[in-house]
């Protein structure tokens, strides 16, 4: 298991693209939306991780929400697994709650699945599992 | 620049290690005092970037008034650099706000600074460099 990406969550998509390739030092290397979420997401390469900034893309955005409740900042961090199904059910047989019952399809050709806060201290975290 | 790290805020270091042994599958493998900042941390290692658990040691650490601001949950997120002084000169000169105006030691034998949230859309972002 490893940090596939952090998320972070931006008011304004455009300048905060901007502002972290200055930041990071590198270009942004893909934007891609992800209707069923009400997302719009730009991705830069940083060693093995990948940085992620979420923009909302409707006023029912978890990210409307998110910003709204927290203002801009850190929104999850998502893991890498060789096999999401196997992970889920190994989580789920230790008790942890899971957003998701079964994967669903993210940005970045991922199947994903989120884990409840309330079992992570407050974080929200997402496993993945690149799909071809 | 890659992700070095992910630090998460936490009210219990016993539990949270308990809790993330599980959910990472892999033992905390380091646990060290920062007095300077109030603060005992415990590293995970997961691929190229560790996860650290940040426990405060005092009612004055930035921990705790963290966690009483916003709860337990993502504190920062920390970039090794090859040249921290290097990197803080580059950012200063595009306009970035350093919190530290020199590097200063931090855990895991890095010199580690500060950017102001402000400049990186509400994320508190660390600099730092592995020192031998």
């Amino acid at each position: 298991m490893h940090i596939d990406h952090i998320g972070i969550a931006v008011s304004d998509l455009e300048s905060a693209i901007k502002r972290y390739e200055a930041l990071l030092g590198t270009p942004c290397y893909k934007r891609e939306r992800v209707e069923s979420e009400g997302v719009e997401t730009a991705f830069f390469a940083t060693g093995e991780s990948k940085v992620e900034l979420l923009g909302a893309t409707n006023e029912t955005s978890v990210i409307t929400k998110f910003i709204a409740k927290r203002g801009e900042g850190l929104h999850h961090t998502a893991f890498e697994v060789a096999d999401i199904r196997a992970e889920m059910t190994r989580l789920k047989a230790q008790g942890y709650t899971l957003l998701n019952e079964e994967p669903k399809t993210g940005a970045d050709n991922k199947l994903i699945a989120f884990l409840h806060p309330k079992d992570a201290n407050g974080v929200l975290m997402e496993l993945c599992q690149s799909v071809s």
